[in-house]
């Protein structure tokens, strides 16, 4: 360690004991909060934030600012005490801590323009630092990624899953840092204080390990120092601390979790004994240190939304997850913030179009949906606009993140290949029924689900031209082009494709049941039976006005039809965008747990086919 | 290796030979499958099944059968050949994989007796796996627990959680075998076939590894054996594998995953390739042996559902997550298959108050919500009643464990607490707000959302007592106990907790809102308007015929009150109910990401409380 730094250790010790301070005061002054386990942090923090990391604190948007993902969220106190001592927040501001109208809530949001993504549901901060230390290559800057953890976290396999991409990508500009406090909220964490638990599984994943007491400021500064150094691998410091620190009555004791000290004596008691903490200063820590790069334009809106209208011929047979590869491709070749992430199935979502002609910005997680989402996360949260893709129903496996990505209202397109029982002979494990139910249930996910080739490309490009959160549903089945290419589709939109003076009812469909709903019309038809049919293809936002028109016009008479469960799809989408105007709708979903079988068969025996339509119709009719 | 067993090898060569040609032609007859996959793994499965598990093939529901998890599910059709080997299945039967009308899916579900958990969704098998091997402990069995991996599917996060749970639990009755074939769906798998990579791995997280040629029968018999010896610990074999073994023109290919040989001259060469692999036996494999104890009877349903009587008076307070907990205990002294699993918040869900009393069936996953959910899927398929808890959150972290549950139609309990913004200050990251969305989604889970003490407490006796997948939701702000301790409470019923003749509209509420829902009675009444208040506690199934009853009484007039999104939750499920009637719903519920700030200011502010519930009420009365 330079000299310049040595002398820089009494400052930051002070910093540390201030950090602590304010984290103990304003969880008091909240009445709730998790002091013990900002006090574990203390010395990390001030390291990180006042000799490491290089950014300007009047300029969060700064492209080049090193950032700092605080993953074990409920240390928040602690971050934003940080942001207190350099300048950028108030210390008044931290009293109002958790309060209803302040920004510095209970958990870190973006609210608050130095957080990129929310935290507080633990082991997703790693991931995201992946994603945010990619967009640094994909940038070409040379700003610096740091993560601080909780040692609980670390029994998340989202951080293993983190820990195997992040050494696989080579990801030397990651640092993580785990807070070893050896206590979790119930009880000791699994590894308590044996450090080597820890350092053999990092080393095993391919880590630079360092260990190191984490209430030594000079040690903590010379592993930072060292993490910058080592090349080609990412580094994780473990860092061994002791819960409570600096405040010897809660110091190391279980049952100090997430409870702040009592206002009156408790909190006298502590901050008397923090106050004496402060040490001569040789030197006062100076202001962090700028960007390595100078202040550059953050990326503007390039030509996204604007790529050339679809090849495909109405009439053409193409599967929406391949028209979804295909238009994400074109995507990628117009604007260099479109990046694609996909798990080990870039060959079933069709994300191999976007690989080939985009290979630098395509990134592979393997068979870890939650490390996909995660780095999704972090791309989006620095420009990017990725699109991370798999089954559909693997996107279960990573909907915390998803609920964490919400939350934090970041730009992240996912899109879920293989819907519905129309997959076919895969069986049930393969099928996502309950995708659009998970997805909806975010206020703030936009739901898309194309049924041809035509709708699928256009919906790409919108996905890319708005901000946002959104959901693109696609199918493994061939179906036919029903769009000319220059038809438009507006997020929030939907179509009439059949439609009449005498409509018996309006039948709603979206993906594979449009063209069940078409079959019907023309059976019916057959019979001088004469029905509406819409292709559904914005389920969220939704065309409320339109369905109501076509309620009235229909004699109130409304039939969804969707390859999904009953409860939260298409026709409760529906029925909600109905109910003010007093219609309801009868719904045609799958209603038990499917089988394997041909796609057809499986469509016929759940209820969604052509035929039950028909006769849905005809009962209400 | 015993010379008995040394005897056996070309008998074992032999049936891999068979378990590959019934492989290659069953998927060929399906024109889909995974033949390539279930041939890396043949001697495998072969040493499995006809040398080292002990069980019956013709009584699979003895409790004391060796089990094994197919966690790579893509390999089923190598899992139904191995059956019909042991005589359980014609091979005429393997034919009919893939169809319809045969329970020989795709992947494998517990539709078939010898399947434990539906696997297909890869990384879920070991967690499963650890609560079979949980189960072996709880019901004093020596029953030993195989797991068969794919390498790829090692890239999922849950597989470590897995690793640390069962390593932390000692489980050395548990031995897996990873198939390293060293190729996942789209290209090369994260390791390839750098054995060192993987055992370096799992010795960290404390697992006992062997590293063999998964082709050599020996080296498979005897790590079997070390597995078995191996006391304290789990056990991984780390079988290095060629995709595709057997079959020259497909070996080691990329291209060649879920993809099956052409009926015709492809599946002829295949099959004439594979007939000359047979050799000389010495003797002929014996039949599996017999389970180590002799037949005992199952455990039959104890007293569960007969708790004493709540201890609760009307006018008490107590939040129904701790009712919850005192419920599990009561239970857990009542009937010995009731277990509790919680990932570091049994002090927030009260199961601690389980582990008091029944410490030896509480199992600590600290925080690794997959495990914990595998874990129980596991329990569940073995005959115990597992309640896993955690944050309603944090369930979302299992969601894709939660659909493989009810594919599988396990018996598995869940609780989650702390839902909704009345959770307070902690901020969204720790609100569930789309966990009943998530749940109902799934047609046949059970979904419970009671509001006081007196009903959590009927309620988890009701869960106990009644088989399949479950989920209660519970509050964390204490309530005011509503009901006596005699009243009785139904799945897929509701209470009617204000009536009149004259009431202007049907407010239905759940868990906290019904206290909104009775305060805003209150205001009404002093107004001079009585409205219909009930208390929805069974949200799926749902009591249709009371919920139209009152809608008719009431004017067709029903707002539906929750602290949840607006979508998928109860205003969906009460209007799905009322649909068939005609009748609509108003629906108060959370319609934006939320922030910290105090219960009652956010059930203010997201509009969901009394107030709110007047305005509606006036607007439609």
């Amino acid at each position: 360690m330079a000299v310049q730094i040595a002398s820089r250790v009494p400052a930051l010790k002070n910093v540390a004991t201030r950090l602590r301070i304010d984290s103990v005061r304003s969880t008091s002054e909240a009445g709730s909060g998790h002091p013990s386990t900002c006090c574990s942090a203390a010395e990390i923090v001030a390291a990180l934030f006042f000799s490491e990391m290089r950014y300007d604190p009047r300029d969060p948007h700064n492209p080049d600012n090193d950032r700092f993902v605080l993953s074990k969220g409920h240390a928040a106190p602690i971050l934003y005490a940080a942001w207190a001592e350099a300048g950028i927040l108030s210390r008044d501001e931290l009293l109002n801590l958790r309060k209803i109208d302040s920004d510095l809530e209970g958990h870190p949001t973006p609210r608050l323009p130095w957080v990129d993504v929310a935290t507080g549901s633990l082991g997703q901060g790693l991931s995201a630092g992946i994603g945010i230390a990619l967009n640094a290559r994909r940038i070409g800057s040379d700003y610096r990624t740091y993560v601080l953890l909780g040692d609980g976290e670390t029994a998340e396999g989202s951080v293993w899953e983190a820990a195997h991409v992040g050494a696989h990508m080579g990801l030397d500009n990651l640092c993580a840092i785990t807070d070893v406090n050896a206590l979790g909220q119930a009880g000791p964490t699994q590894w308590e204080h044996d450090m080597e638990a820890y350092a053999v599984k990092w080393r095993a994943f391919g880590w630079h390990v360092s260990v190191v007491d984490g209430h030594d400021v000079p040690a903590l500064l010379a592993a930072l120092e060292d993490a910058r150094r080592t090349k080609g691998r990412p580094t994780m410091i473990l860092a061994r601390t002791v819960k409570g620190k600096g405040i010897s009555f809660i110091e190391g004791l279980n049952g100090w979790h997430g409870k702040p000290l009592r206002k009156g004596d408790e909190l006298q008691r502590a901050l008397a004994e923090l106050e004496r903490q402060f040490v001569p200063e040789e030197e006062p820590a100076p202001p962090p240190d700028a960007p390595r790069t100078a202040r550059r334009a953050s990326e503007h809106r390039a030509a996204a939304g604007t790529i050339d209208p679809p090849a495909y011929r109405v009439g053409d047979s193409v599967a929406t997850r391949e028209a979804y590869g295909e238009a994400l491709a074109k995507l990628g070749l117009k604007d260099i913030r479109v990046v694609a992430l996909d798990a080990d199935v870039k060959n079933s979502t069709y994300s191999e179009k976007f690989e080939q002609r985009a290979p630098d910005r395509f990134y592979q997680a393997f068979i870890a949906e939650q490390a996909m989402l995660g780095a999704a996360m972090g791309l989006a949260a620095r420009g990017a606009i990725p699109f991370p893709s798999t089954f559909a129903a693997f996107l279960t496996r990573a909907y915390d993140f998803i609920r964490m990505a919400a939350i934090s209202n970041l730009n992240v397109k996912m899109a879920g290949s293989h819907a519905g029982v129309s997959i076919g002979e895969d069986g049930p494990s393969q099928m996502a029924l309950e995708d659009l139910a998970m997805m909806r249930a975010q206020p703030n996910i936009t739901v898309l689900y194309p049924c041809d080739g035509v709708s699928t490309e256009r919906l790409v490009a919108q996905m890319a031209a708005h901000h946002g959160p959104m959901y693109m549903r696609t199918s493994r089945p061939k179906t036919p082009v029903l769009y000319g290419p220059d038809e438009r589709f507006d997020i929030g939109g939907l179509k009439v494709l059949r439609e009449s003076a005498d409509d018996a009812a309006t039948v709603v469909g979206a993906g594979v049941t449009v063209f069940e709903a078409l079959k019907a019309y023309e059976h019916l038809k057959a019979k001088g039976t004469a029905i509406r049919v819409i292709d559904l293809y914005s389920i969220q936002p939704i065309d409320a006005a339109s369905l109501v028109r076509c309620a009235r016009e229909t004699g109130g008479r409304v039939i969804t039809v969707e390859d999904h469960y009953a409860a939260g799809g298409i026709g409760d989408a529906v029925a909600a965008a109905l109910a003010p105007a007093g219609f309801t709708v009868a719904r045609l979903a799958v209603r038990e747990i499917p089988r394997s079988g041909k796609p057809e068969e499986l469509l016929d025996r759940y209820g969604i086919s052509a035929r039950h339509i028909v006769s849905a119709v005809e009962r209400g009719a």
